[in-house]
């Protein structure tokens, strides 16, 4: 931690807001960003009032994303990058008018509601030479890292089996008047995805980040089960993997009993690894002919990835917001070596950017084409 | 526990078998049988020293099954059931011999090696007026008939989702000279399908047996990882259910960390329930918007189905000879009702028969079909 | 297997007992035993039909256990071993009489009701020669006599603290007409001891017999949670073992939450173990410095020990009766040698016998001291 | 969130340090505070260098506590608070020197090394009518507030029994070199007392604040278990609340496997309740009679206390940090409320206090007293 914190702005996250919230403590954990700018709301009164609610200075509350896109740009002590952490269908025009204005972003996923924006930011990304973090953020949890770096360093042997699980069942049933809810259900805001862009998206990208392997086709059925849902509240998908493996992934968010349980189990030839997120310090990690050992963070055996993602002794559970943290502590140092005209840590260079959103949006696109061609094998292009 | 113990003949299940041991245990467990005749291993000399072993007489240690049924048979003593537990390609041979003197079978599955064989066995049972009960043992277990029983009184209203898998790890690499590998991954002697065959049956028929429904149709993918492997190790499978439920199963013998890792989830419009095969005497149901609650066999609240299978209170755990024995208790008063010529209990007819068998056969033969046409929706007739 | 089945008698266990019915069921499952005879409740009459009702002979269905045990010494064909399984108070009555008559016993623990008969049934057992098995059956679970063969290997280093508990929950309010209840607040019945004679027993024995060790002295506080009960439902133990190494055990059958909660956990210089009843298939181990491995019954790097009382593969859960059937085959095997003249299988006496009745005894008897003495440091002779 | 950041110094806390991270990313977490002052190690060039990368002022950054407390009562902008994070010996001579200075106090604990000192401190803090803030985190974990709510409601009915474990095993053998174990095994910095000190304090504090009851009396056994240590490293203690409840807490920092093992279990007549800081998230209870249900934080059923110190959604695991955050959250409360000499959220005067100290410093010396007198029953002051 040396210099000084980077300026963040934020595009979203005002009165209601999930996520908002949690890019906020997130920052503040690693003491790496300050808050220093942010349009919240879509009305700019509210916008202003929450804004100064967190203590910004109120030419620094702006009433929208592209009035502050303009200000900042023009100001010396302008933010260093911007969170967007509206609804899914501002996600890409919020990044397009930053990255005009020559300011880094971090993006909550999905980046894009179709992989022709996704593409288009892609291009816009490149052309700028800006960094660009989307926030997969349950590929920063330490012991996903460290999972990765087994399988990098081959402990699995060949890989054969990939299980990614995302259950939920907050959606259950027929939520009226839940801001979450709301936007998630509405097509319009959210993207055509349901579950399949909320949830799927992450089981996906932990899959691929994981194993460091890309899928090739997929076949998938999407079910709404929630009587007047317009978007698929459950996704079952059959994934191909180059050679031999193959993968199955369920998300849904009618799992009743299930609150937030992503879970991803890899097999290959020589072991066998196994994490869930809502016991995220643990790995359980079964080498071919040996008893299954509970891999711990901050205990025996971790990787620099891991160690490097850790702030606290075995034991004493890290969750949620400090796997969050981590994006946010890997995107400072993107961000300060885009300053410095320096290559980054290539740990930093782990959290997830603008080709994993591409990849999201192709992910949805061929997802959404395979259910419609009643579960037909389908490219991921 | 009235009236004479049944004596049991037993074909099959000699030196170095695993499931003919697991019968005549499970059979002792409830004192409702003995053993009586068997014919054990294909060499007959070994197969009457065995049956030397086993303290039968030496008039009832048969050469073969053909001559064991036709003896039996005219036997005042004779056995009351024949247990088939040789490899799978015999089961139906066996069956029709025995079906044939007139003996009832208890047959373990897969029942048939096709299809068409099944439907035969099928006529055949219904011609005799038989009973016939096919040893798909974990749909016996206390808290599997308790997830059936709660399903079938509506505890989770509409059916939205079911999850099967079934995963073990025995078969991750090539095992040479393990008799249980070896017909297992011969296509002559356990019919085309591998893990398929072996253990995608038993989550199959766990999934229609605790829902109470039907799968309509489905959509396979199958593996085989091990190099010289002659059948698939590892099944993915989609399932669609009449009106719009859905579900999935994996099966796989290839999923190092996993032992014999059957479990099933259901997932309803007002809860949810959640059961493995490792832990098998809880169950863990949620009511939606409560909090899960895990339901222990011989504790509170369980349906007069799981009390009946029930030999020991919470806490003293049962396991899988106990569910085992559950379908020799059934089957003892299948036979017992049949000689009386009374109906049995309504409880043991819960014990899966012929109907069962032909289910699997037909499942099996659309998965095969649904691989070959690259995981095209087929139809479970 | 060889040779035949050794003939059981039985005493007590008739209408509405629990334990003779495990005992039964778990002397079947290895087919060394056949029930031949009984003497099964106080009413002669009520026991001959219950005997009639296990189809036992009617000439060896007693009126009482003292004309039984006359009657069968004359017999040709005479027992093999008597099981007791009467309420405490009648255990030494019942095996004096048996051990009178020249027939081994297999006895439900506690063995006697003082420490004074105790040792006068040490005294009879070693003056007759007779194998004398008492049936702390939670010794005999594979994994269990694992963690023994560990700990003997020294795989633990120097031992350091030991924890015992055992937590039930089925006391927690006043049962009437629960015929186990019953007899068990009665300490005209059970003994002076209630959850410290009914499973503290059982918790101290299993620390000692994985161990290895002796304490040496306690300090104990007993309490009476439910009004109108008549001795002790919950004990805390400090434990002194030879050397530094310390215990503590807890024993409580008001424990709401706890079915049959036992579980050891034993810790050295060099590892820790952790075991729990309620899943015995697995056994936690943590060499120092490195990740804890579940080891599971059947799988990897299981000892002779553990090999030997095991009847499934990895996966498929052995429980209550399979481990207390590990007690009858191990009682077969010592009455066997005994009526060979030979040396029995080292392993097989590793199921507690008269001694640890004694020392069960002086356990109960120092507890009972030290409590009475507001905990002072009390030694276990 | 009002007003502006409170402005926390912080003595201890440099280089090498554990804790002193710890308390300032829990004071970030949730915005109340910034850091602004420090003397973080003994040696002044240090201190200053570690405060110059922690973004202070230089003006700030002090050579030692003593002058820090001076000069920063003369600030206009001084601190609102002093966070003590050195090693044990200090915090009371710190606390005394910001006191003095009219500076509320956030102090790790133990607050003190012997109860003089302890009750010196409760002294000065009535007289200065200041806030005072003990850092024993473990009871700002939501569902231990959870805990407390529903046995305050009665939901427990009469309390019967208290188990408190606290199992760690990083000090299982000699580590050199280690700063923490430094100074934790050196008694003229950490006091008389070992594991009792470091974490037995803690388990004692958790079952007096979630039971809202204290312990009237304890019997004590301390051990040794690592060669050359001067303290103690494991503890067996077992407690008598008023009337007849009873409790066991065991302390072990040579437990291997066990990480940060803080477990709670309270039972009374009509329910049980059981939490492990591992899993915080959740907490099991049984009402008698009934299934044991999983309540989750941010789940259904929570208590007004619980939903108060939760940041995240179910299945969003929150952990150590966050449960830190919740100290640091309510302490803003408590000191905005004295400044604005209004009385505080009565939820936040749940944090722990400075009688939490003076009862800390008892509960120590009446274990080190009783395992002086060989475990005899000594009261609880």
């Amino acid at each position: 931690m040396t210099g000084r914190r980077l300026r963040l702005g934020m595009v979203g996250g005002g009165d209601g807001a999930f996520i908002g919230g949690v890019h906020r403590m997130a920052a503040r954990i690693d003491d790496c960003w300050e808050l220093a700018a942010g349009a919240f709301q879509s009305d700019p009164a509210r916008s202003r009032a929450f804004g100064t609610s967190l203590r910004l200075a109120p030419d620094r509350c702006y009433d929208d994303f592209r009035s502050m896109a303009i200000a900042e740009a023009r100001r010396a002590d302008r933010i260093d990058a911007v969170a967007i952490v509206t609804p899914n269908y501002l996600h890409a025009p919020v990044a397009f008018a930053f990255l005009d204005a020559g300011i880094a972003v971090i993006c909550d996923k999905p980046m894009a509601t179709s992989s022709a924006e996704a593409e288009g930011l892609l291009a816009a990304v490149q052309e700028s030479g800006l960094p660009f973090v989307l926030t997969h953020n349950y590929s920063a949890y330490p012991m996903v890292r460290q999972a990765r770096a087994m399988i990098e360093a081959g402990e699995l042997g060949v890989l054969r089996v990939v299980h990614a699980e995302y259950a939920q069942d907050w959606l259950a049933s027929q939520l009226s008047g839940n801001k979450q809810a709301d936007w998630r259900g509405d097509p319009a805001r959210a993207g055509p995805a349901g579950a399949l862009g909320d949830i799927a998206t992450h089981a996906f990208h932990l899959a691929e980040f994981v194993t460091g392997v890309r899928a090739t086709s997929l076949a998938c059925e999407l079910s709404t089960f929630v009587a007047g849902r317009k978007v698929d509240d459950n996704a079952h998908i059959m994934l191909r993997f180059p050679g031999a493996s193959r993968g199955l992934l369920w998300a849904s968010q009618v799992a009743i009993g299930a609150a937030n349980g992503l879970r991803l189990r890899v097999m290959g030839e020589r072991g066998g690894l196994d994490w869930s997120q809502e016991t995220p310090d643990e790995l359980r990690f079964t080498p071919i002919g040996e008893a299954t050992r509970t891999l711990r963070r901050g205990g025996p055996g971790m990787s620099h990835s891991a160690k490097r993602a850790t702030r606290l002794p075995a034991g004493h559970p890290e969750g949620y917001l400090e796997g969050f943290a981590q994006i946010y502590a890997d995107a400072s140092e993107l961000i300060r070596a885009h300053i410095e005209s320096r290559p980054p840590d290539p740990q930093a260079a782990l959290t997830p950017g603008v080709e994993d959103g591409v990849r999201s949006s192709r992910f949805i696109e061929a997802a959404l084409r395979s259910a419609d061609g009643d579960g037909s094998w389908t490219p991921i292009p």
